[in-house]
C-alpha cells in the first residue's frame, strides 16, 4: 500500500543509541510541496500473553523512565537484530518470569506509534507453561517483578491505570472477548 | 508506583523536533549501578472510533514514512500543547474525516511504547456523527483519505495487516467484544 507516497529527498541521522535511532527525513509530498519526517527506528519488539494452570495471567512490574513511573504489563522485549520473533518470545518469557513454554501461538502484530516510530510488535500467547529451576538471567540493567492476575483483577488494574500500556491493554481486552465466545 | 525507581543523574537533550524530542538520561538502577535510558519526548495524541448511521466504521488511509507504506487507520491526531483531549478528538475526527460530532465518549487511554516513549494515547467512541459541508482543513503536510469498513471487513483488514497499527487494533477489536455483549 503506497498510497500518499511521501518520497525521500533527504535523510538526516540524527541519533545511533543503543535502542533507537533517529532520523529526519526530507520528503516530497503527494502535491510536490516538500515536508520534514522524524522517524524513530526501533528493532521491534514481542509480547507474550501466558495463562498459568491456575488460569491467572503472568505480568510483569517494572520501571520505565519515560514515564517516571513503574507499569505492570505483559513479558516482553525487544528483538535482537535478526532474531526470529517467536524464539525471541520464548526467550523474554524465561528472562521476565521464569516460565518456560512449549507451546506458543501468534495472536497479532502491530505498529505501536507509526506517526513517528517504526516498532512493531509481535504478540503470542500460550497457556501452557512451567516454572524452570534456573532460568535465563535478566538483561543486567533491567529489574522486574512477578505479578499473576485473574482476568477480573486485571480489568480493575486498567481501570486504575496500573496496567496502561497498549500491548497489555490489548492483550487483557483480548482475553476479555475470548471469554465471551 | 514507582517501584525499581531510577533516579535521574544526567539528561541530556538530542533533539528538539516539531513533534518528537529525544533525551538520553544517565540514571541510577535499584543495585546501585547506572545505566542509559534513551527517551523520546512526545506531546500525546487521540483518536476516534466513530461509527456512521449505516453502521461503519470511519477509517482513513494515510501515507506512514516511518514504515515506507500506508495504513488505514481510526482518525487520529497528536495533542497541541495544553489541549484538551476531548477538544483535539473533535478537532481530528473534522479534520480528517469532515464528519463533526455533538458527543463522544472515553473509552481508554495506553502509552503507546512506554519503554522509549511517553507517548499517551487517549481514545474515544461515536456513533453520532455527521458530514459538514466545510470542515476544517487538515495540516497541509497531512494526505488522509476517507474508508468506511463494516466491522467484518474491518477484521479482514486485521488479518490482511492493512489495519496494523495499535490504537486501530484495540478499536476493531473493542468493536468486536461489543457486539458480543
Amino acid at each position: 500500500m503506497k498510497k500518499f507516497e511521501e518520497k525521500t529527498i533527504r535523510s538526516e541521522k540524527i541519533f545511533d543509541g543503543k535502542i533507537v535511532q533517529l532520523q529526519v527525513d526530507e520528503v516530497q509530498l503527494p502535491n510536490g510541496k516538500t515536508s520534514q519526517r522524524e522517524i524513530v527506528k526501533h528493532p521491534g519488539a514481542v509480547a507474550v500473553i501466558a495463562i498459568t494452570k491456575e488460569n491467572k495471567i503472568v505480568f510483569v512490574e517494572q520501571y520505565r523512565k519515560p514515564l517516571e513511573r513503574s507499569l505492570i504489563e505483559i513479558p516482553a522485549g525487544k528483538l535482537e537484530p535478526g532474531e526470529n520473533p517467536m524464539i525471541a518470545a520464548i526467550r523474554e518469557l524465561e528472562e521476565e518470569t521464569g516460565y518456560s513454554t512449549n507451546s506458543l501461538s501468534f495472536v497479532t502484530s502491530f505498529y505501536s506509534s507509526p506517526g513517528f516510530a517504526d516498532e512493531l510488535l509481535h504478540i503470542y500467547i500460550t497457556n501452557d507453561i512451567e516454572k524452570i529451576e534456573n532460568p535465563r538471567a535478566a538483561d543486567e540493567d533491567e529489574f522486574v517483578e512477578l505479578v499473576e492476575l485473574t482476568l477480573d483483577e486485571a480489568k480493575q488494574y486498567v481501570e486504575e491505570e496500573k496496567i496502561h500500556d497498549a500491548k497489555t491493554a490489548y492483550a487483557v481486552l483480548y482475553l476479555h472477548a475470548l471469554e465471551r465466545r
